[in-house]
């Protein structure tokens, strides 16, 4: 290709995650001329679904529109828009309404979705936790199921106040804490008849550790907590099916319940397999040290879609710190293609990975340090690392000032139930039942 | 009825809105067991609605959880239910779920439902400004439509940035000055190539005064702040069917546009002809100065849905102080029935009214007295009253900070696209148009 100036050359990104908008605001910063494309109007703070999902922070707390965070970029442009075909020789994009994109790099940026290991039932009846979408149409579920055993009491024997969560990551041990949190400090407030003493929350998990990246210390630390907090763990034990009323498990034992999340794991979306590209484990783009990927050149995969290689040569976790750090390497062998020089290979900074487990407690652990944080240090800590991941000021002070509310008084504002079509159960009617 | 103290004495209140909480919160102070129901979770802030449509605050900030609200009210019983019949003679009540509630006293609160006067299409084809998940129904279009624009320009000339307001109401005017004010103050920040000049704001109304209630002075002043917005005034003129792509006014003209908002009157919800009580205008119920209706002991009808008569004798507006203040008024009729005393008469205590015309400007109108107000005055008179009359403190609070935010910066970070339901237009695919 004849050599470009940086205003010339053009980029064309797919996915607006934490990869892709580093990316995006690192070639803009070279004055690179980028089209971001991406299904949502929005730009989502992926580890905070599950407070929405329990009602403690609200959908526009922790995702800002993809425009604002690109307003006073003035050669990003963004696109929302859904890919149909992309064609990596020609690094053209192809979207659902008919519309190509094409341009001198194309960068894959396009992130996860839910693996349900081919369970039967899962689609149907779990509620998965990676989209707005999901986590308000989980929302209103939650809060509804309280709502519907208030008003029909006989309904709490038929597990409406029951919660499964399949998978005991991070995002499994968050979303439990948070339920139980819910159940123990929040309803019992609310409902003054409802006997909230019969609520269950279940985490059920294939392996034998919670939080299985983290140490044994970790592992141990988060089963105490959340047993503590009245969470039931079944270890070792894999959701087998899936029906509208009930979890039916390996070990043949049945958890009556409605409200089932989906926290089982992640692989390459669907769009990942129209790029005609080679797929590795979890079906994603496996990239070179400098997140090219072999064969195609001027394309680069970055984020949750991609295998990127650590400093071990093994892949590096699908974390939104590895896609902040990677979309901004992508952007700089980008650069150096255009300067001609060689491509820098990515170094992955590893900052720790933590989580919290409930109001009360969190896990940091960075490196070999394993550091358990307790009351209000542990949540100013795990607060003071997620917002400064927030992409703008505005949603870092009222992420704040929302979780110092809650904090406080317990408000929980956000538990609004505004997906009527989501919540709703068909219960039968009080003779049929 | 056998004389009974305050504890032992029930009441059953079918309605969360202004009405029924504040009648609710008066009750509880002196004891009366009472049985709130309403089909939605939470108590919503019903003016502020169309900034919710706008993306300027988010359905947290406008709506609070019932059970919140009652958390320490421990006589108060909170039902979220949908009720399918009303026996006023037994004051007994009926849900969908077929539960049946009743009490010494009952109180009708369920306020409105649009009125669409029989118009062809209006149903379908609209977007009604009355519950949360139509406010947040409506925003997900009004974004949708300009990343569609920006997708395909030539949906411009379909009229995809058209949006046409039926009803030049306060609801009518404050929607049409949030649009304005979108269109030419925030997209063109968002929107780096689209032609957002081409976005019109039309106010369709069948009388000759925006603001109808205010004095001369105010339709003038809304109509000149309006046009100078750039919104369009089709007074005089009514529409007369409403098409998916299009409104056919009463003059013969048609404006091509997706997002028709119905900001066209209010009527006695569907709810109320059950209650087998003489319906007067527009569907609701007459009552007695003392706000129960005539023939039916124990029954008392409040807020929207009633016909409350003003000092003139006349039907007081349907109005959320007037909702608030007959609420308190129906308590103390209530507690007068318990303590064997005669019921007092409702006297209204006109607040004055008052109307926001998009961000600079607002009018307040108290007795005789005309108030314009511009600039930072206008917005701060204007955000106390209604910040005074939102339920609790948290929501006063964070609605300040959002509206500060939004004020200072134009964030809007609450203008996510979070109802591709409801956002999703068919326009065809590239070919077919």
């Amino acid at each position: 290709m004849a050599k470009k100036t940086h205003a010339e050359t053009t980029a064309l990104i797919v996915g607006g995650g934490f990869a892709g908008v580093a990316c995006a605001k690192k070639l803009a910063e070279h004055g690179i001329s980028v089209t971001l494309l991406d299904k949502n109007n929005y730009h989502q703070f992926q580890p905070l679904l599950y407070q929405v999902a329990t009602g403690m922070l609200g959908p526009a707390d922790i995702a800002r529109p993809l425009r604002a965070i690109f307003a006073k970029h003035k050669t990003v442009d963004v696109k929302q828009a859904e890919v149909a075909h992309v064609d990596v020789a020609n690094r053209t994009v192809r979207t659902t309404d008919g519309l190509d994109f094409s341009a001198d790099y194309l960068v894959l940026a396009m992130g996860s979705q839910p693996n349900f290991f081919n369970t039967a039932g899962a689609v149907e009846h779990t509620f998965p936790l990676y989209s707005l979408d999901d986590a308000e149409r989980l929302r209103s579920r939650v809060f509804e199921v309280f709502e519907d055993a208030d008003s029909r009491p006989e309904l709490v024997e038929r597990g409406a106040l029951n919660f499964v969560i399949v998978g005991g990551g991070a995002t499994g041990v968050e979303t439990a804490g948070a339920l139980a949190d819910l159940v123990n400090e929040v309803m019992p407030e609310r409902f003054h008849d409802l006997a909230i003493r019969a609520a269950r929350v279940y985490i059920v998990d294939v392996g034998h550790a919670l939080l299985a990246p983290f140490s044994e210390e970790a592992h141990a630390y988060a089963a105490k907590v959340l047993q503590r907090k009245g969470v039931e763990l079944r270890m070792g034990c894999s959701a087998k099916e899936i029906l509208e009323d009930r979890v039916v498990l390996s070990d043949g034992s049945e958890i009556l319940t409605h409200t089932v999340v989906w926290a089982g794991g992640l692989q390459a979306p669907q769009l990942a397999s129209v790029c005609q590209l080679p797929q590795g484990r979890g079906g994603r783009f496996e990239v070179e040290r400098d997140l090219s990927i072999e064969g195609v050149p001027g394309v680069y995969a970055i984020g949750d879609v991609a295998n990127i290689p650590g400093a071990d040569g093994h892949a590096l976790p699908q974390l939104g710190s590895v896609a902040l750090q990677a979309g901004t390497a992508a952007a700089h062998s980008i650069l150096a293609d255009v300067e001609g020089q060689a491509r820098p290979a990515f170094h992955y900074h590893d900052k720790g990975i933590m989580a919290m487990i409930g109001r009360g407690a969190a896990i940091a652990e960075v490196g070999k340090h394993h550091h358990e944080l307790h009351g209000p240090v542990g949540f100013a800590a795990w607060l003071g690392v997620h917002a400064w991941l927030l992409s703008g000021v505005r949603e870092k002070v009222d992420a704040f000032i929302s979780w110092g509310w809650d904090n406080l008084g317990h408000g929980r504002a956000a538990t609004v139930i505004d997906r009527p079509d989501a919540a709703r159960i068909d219960w039968g009617t009080e003779d049929e039942s």
